[in-house]
């Protein structure tokens, strides 16, 4: 069932196709963009009108439902290449959430062992997606809220929240059940420059929910520490490589180092989704870098001097070592290894 | 001798008053306002018409002059006490930098020794102290150049160049004096959330001087020192605790700690005038707060949620054991500490 958060829905399946909320106007309009077909899916998703790893990784399953639906349709002869095909588009549209890849396989399965009028099927197998993504949400959230001592402050960074999933969130799941169990009492977001997800998306979330944020820049977060003023820094993950390590919005590293600097304590929230188990450490990934103009510019206006370059990777290697506690849907790793990563139980994409 | 570094100038003496270029209108418009009263010189400085410790203290001090100038001619009788009284509003116009202090504390103690037609005595007062300034930079720059291996990349944060001072700059005095010897063949800067002095001020200054920058999101820091990108940091300082504490721009701590991490110098480049010998260590200072605006809002629209709060400290305090070396115009102090603080000559504040 799919069960979507319901302050906060950036994902929705109906009869006429996929609804995304698109993220990029955010928070001043909120606006739902609808796709009938695959390759418009893929460029919503390098657009960013989706974001955030399970999203992603959703969102290009249903992509695969429309493809299946307009291939048959206008190429009865081979609408299974085309099918294909269009998986291809999608997997190539962000090369960093491997949920995208893990979600795909598992369409992809489905498909070959689908009949001739495979629709319902993929459908179905979307929707569990989506579903088994809010579950996992749900079960993280009341996992890492239990690792919460009563009267702390946390501060998150991006947004790995209702919009970045498929309802509830990864981090602000957490923080959302620790809130509702009053262990928490204050959030702080960084507002997670270039993009500024942190403003625009996790205090709007937030706030629907009346959990009231304190944001700060970016480089305040080590001040904050300094000065005692959290005591847990919470985040979500793209892609957990098989020692551990994660890799995530940029800036996650940099608090990860100030965290251990203080004693405060950084708490990953992932689904297995997210874990690549044929990564065996996160140095082996292709940091993306996305256009400088999302440093230089803000909505289409200059902020720099012009003719200065920029260096825009949108992701950072945070090593496993600095991560105190990783929180699956099926249970805590406290501070995570190859080890214990191997022995959590296999996700969908790895039983088959 | 007032030798302004050609290609930018922040501050101006004319026959006509104190003309500041408006830094708040960089890097898209080059103008001077136009100051003929020490009161709009505070409201000046407490908006960032001008900032950056070193030039504060010498806008003050030509602001005494204006003070001076202006109440001998409309109230003969207690000019002398609405100057005191001046000299109290520049003083208050802006918490951190101490040069602010000292300048002030030059300009009475000039003010006390002068006759009753002390005008030029001031003026040659503030362009004293004007023209020291500027030499202690390209003492500074010297110095700190002498530190830098051939091949070095190098990431300043903010702005501590001539727009911040009389002209040359600190930190990026040290990074012109070490680009001219070639030792310096890449040049990193942090925007600089929330008022981007690193996009809009800095990288504006270097290209004048033909030197290529490199923005980066200022959470990309220690991802920049964990791919090896980068030897040292390089900043200025608001205030200098006498333990060697250095109290800059928000984010030189959050630096500092992955400089540490890393095994990446930090070198601050400060003037004896930025030395608070009355501060045993930073943590006595009062950090500025300045309004959520800054950080919830550009250019007067909401980049933030609605209703979202913000924690908005634009200086924070680096202990002084993460300080490789400070750089003053009286030569390199490494590991700085109190003894060796204190073992530096009195500056001009202190010898009397």
């Amino acid at each position: 069932m799919i069960d979507n958060y319901d302050n906060v829905c950036a994902i929705r399946w109906t009869e006429a196709g996929l609804q995304l909320l698109d993220q990029r106007c955010l928070p001043e309009k909120e606006s739902y963009l609808q796709y009938v077909d695959a390759a418009a899916v893929a460029t919503a998703i390098r657009d960013m009108v989706v974001r955030g790893a399970p999203a992603i990784g959703i969102s290009a399953a249903y992509g695969v439902v429309l493809a299946a639906r307009r291939h048959m349709k206008e190429s009865p002869a081979d609408w299974r290449s085309k099918v294909l095909d269009d998986i291809g588009l999608l997997a190539a549209a962000r090369p960093t959430a491997v949920n995208l890849i893990w979600a795909l396989r598992r369409m992809r399965r489905r498909l070959e062992a689908a009949g001739e009028d495979p629709f319902a099927e993929l459908l179905a197998e979307a929707r569990d997606i989506h579903a088994e993504d809010i579950a996992a949400n749900h079960a993280m959230g009341e996992a890492g809220a239990a690792l919460i001592e009563a009267g702390s402050a946390v501060l998150t960074h991006c947004n790995a929240g209702a919009l970045a999933t498929g309802g509830y969130g990864t981090a602000l799941g957490v923080i959302r059940s620790a809130w509702a169990n009053r262990s928490i009492n204050k959030v702080y977001a960084g507002e997670t420059r270039p993009w500024l997800q942190g403003g625009r998306l996790t205090a709007w979330e937030l706030q629907r929910d009346g959990i009231p944020v304190t944001l700060i820049s970016d480089s305040a977060g080590a001040f904050l520490m300094q000065q005692g003023q959290v005591q847990w820094v919470i985040v979500g993950a793209d892609r957990v490589a098989a020692n551990g390590d994660v890799i995530n919005k940029i800036g996650t590293y940099q608090l990860a180092v100030s965290c251990r600097h203080h004693g405060v304590r950084l708490m990953v929230v992932a689904p297995l989704s997210t874990l690549d188990r044929e990564m065996p450490d996160g140095q082996q990934v292709t940091i993306e870098q996305r256009s400088s103009d999302e440093i230089l510019q803000l909505a289409g206006k200059p902020i720099a001097a012009t003719g200065t370059a920029a260096w825009n990777p949108v992701f950072d290697i945070t090593p496993a070592d600095l991560v105190d506690c990783l929180v699956t849907e099926m249970g805590v790793v406290t501070a995570p290894d190859t080890q214990k990563l191997a022995a959590l139980p296999a996700s969908e994409s790895a039983r088959s």
